[in-house]
């Protein structure tokens, strides 16, 4: 990526290439869900999880195979002013630890049978030449979003950029047929909750929460350097890049850019918590129609979350009280995506199974 | 098994091993989650699920390698009241079909890394001699509970067994470190609903749900061949074996057998639905302690099977509005649970990892 009208044709081809579900496809696996040896819509949310997949990928019979966890890490400018409960020189550690596979995301993605791809989107600290990591480097940090932009809208549409990528990449190589985000980056629910607040127009002391795990005093101080923030950069929530560029993060926008590579690539594409739901808010705002590739994996039990994903029109699959991030929820989900699909895929119908139907028993019998 | 007097002393020696969960096993898994690289809590549940099954284990890090579901099946006279949208010869079927590998339960439990262990507890039809399958056959279906008890106390003793010896059997061979609880049986969720009004001394209307997806004229028969079998039968709540004679099933008993089986031999078992539920209700009149070693893996929309998470003080993992039955809301918690166990077993900690941890910063930076 040499410049900022690459990073540009980038996001509109993939805008462009963003097509709406394929219904088709989705009627048919309704269909086959119909004849499997199981009373109807007995397997509740998993039967409604593979129709959309179904359209998503326009296959009416999914085969989750390839999966990838994009794991997107970078500082911020805002965790000088004392938000969060951690140093900023967590973010580099963590990567490093991500790198090591000693991270609960390495945990997860292997247990899902998922790729990790790890992504310094913009990390303060020295990163190393580790080949297993993405260099994508936009900066040492965000700048102070109380004091004005995080970023310039170049910057903001080269980790978009990124992001679409690196969907391209996986996809035009190992082959990528479903995909979850996470990410790292001490002080970056407080940009997620400025993004969700711009995005959903609820005050900021509705959707911020506790992230790491600050006190009440810290609590206040980071609500109040959201409200500094708002009043200072004013974001437009119908513009999805000046909204990452003016209180996002270089992490929320690579991520941001997977959620438009996926729709782009007709890639059925996980939520994981707040940061990628504050990224998945991003993503819509530039194009609408990538809520329909979205899959919320687990509600979060951080307040801006549930906000976020009302706004998405998303009802998670999971509700484990996790407030972690790095992809943790969205690789759970990830297993409840292939199980559904393999269900789908595997069952026997009735015809092939000898099992008596419901619709075939005139009254019942005795 | 011979005979009753068997069945009783195995039921004896198994209720005499059970004792009370290991706390010390426990609080060494909440301290090492103290250590990992992450916020304290922030994994919610998956770290209270580690603890609990520490403390069911006895082990600090429990590995849930070796993992069984039974499904167990059985016929039940009080279908022959119409109660159910599916004929008898469908149990004989599915029983065959989960032979085959064509149900839910194969492709969950292959999901899971679980083997299924399928178990003719009572069919009315021919199963075959297929060796894969479990004969426990202690009848062709139960007597009609709307006219006296499903069967005498002698078989509910055998049934009980025939699990406690299942339990016995994984264990001393393959080894089992979680085992699940799935079934199959035509209105098998009109002899639960029955269980669970007895044991929660709730009325019948308020635990009787839809089953396999029955209409209003269907449900209100239903919820009066309950009414009429309680007040034909009046089971003691405080006689476990007693209110799995009176209102039970074959397949039932096997299942509250296997959950006293598992708290026997320290084994962490999973509830899934409102059959196996009410299993469980059995198990903990039987042995109270029984419930320390359950894990409830599923919400079922089935208004029986709140009631009864409620009796057994259990909060479920996962509420996808499963309503199959066969263990499949079992074995997804299955993997839950061994997602939680492999991120305490195999994160790196704070100081493996060279992260800082927030109890180390004196104050935030900045």
């Amino acid at each position: 990526m040499s410049g900022s009208s690459d990073a540009a044709r980038l996001i509109a081809g993939a805008i462009e290439d963003i097509v709406f579900p394929d219904t088709a496809a989705a009627d048919t696996a309704a269909a086959r869900q119909a004849r499997l040896t199981k009373p109807p819509g007995s397997l509740g949310r998993l039967e409604e999880l593979t129709t959309r997949i179904a359209a998503i990928t326009g296959q009416p019979r999914p085969r989750l195979e390839q999966r990838v966890i994009v794991v997107a890490a970078a500082d911020h400018g805002v965790s000088a002013r004392g938000v969060s409960a951690y140093p900023a020189a967590v973010t580099g550690q963590m990567v490093a630890n991500f790198l090591a596979g000693g991270a609960a995301i390495n945990v997860l993605a292997d247990h899902a049978g998922a790729r990790v791809r790890v992504v310094d989107a913009g990390v303060a600290s020295d990163t190393g030449n580790d080949p297993r990591l993405e260099a994508v480097r936009l900066g040492r940090g965000t700048d102070d979003i109380t004091e004005g932009p995080a970023m310039s809208r170049d910057l903001a549409e080269r980790s978009l950029a990124a992001g679409i990528g690196i969907v391209q990449d996986e996809h035009a190589t190992a082959g990528l047929d479903l995909i979850g985000c996470g990410e790292m980056g001490i002080g970056n629910s407080t940009s997620a909750a400025a993004i969700i607040a711009a995005a959903t127009g609820r005050p900021p002391a509705a959707v911020t929460g506790r992230g790491t795990g600050i006190d009440d005093a810290t609590h206040t101080l980071k609500i109040e350097a959201i409200e500094t923030a708002l009043c200072v950069n004013h974001p437009d929530p119908a513009d999805g890049i000046g909204l990452l560029a003016t209180v996002g993060g270089f992490e929320v926008g690579v991520l941001a850019g997977v959620y438009l590579g996926a729709a782009a690539h007709r890639v059925p594409a996980l939520v994981d918590g707040v940061i990628s739901g504050a990224a998945a808010l991003i993503a819509t705002a530039i194009e609408p129609a990538v809520r329909e590739y979205l899959i919320a994996s687990h509600r979060s039990p951080e307040p801006g979350h549930t906000a976020t994903l009302e706004a998405l029109g998303l009802e998670p699959l999971l509700d484990l009280h996790l407030r972690l991030g790095e992809g943790t929820g969205a690789a759970l989900g990830m297993t409840i995506c292939v199980a559904a699909c393999r269900l789908l895929d595997e069952m026997a119908t009735f015809e092939e199974a000898g099992v008596t139907d419901s619709d075939s028993v005139v009254e019942p019998e005795g």
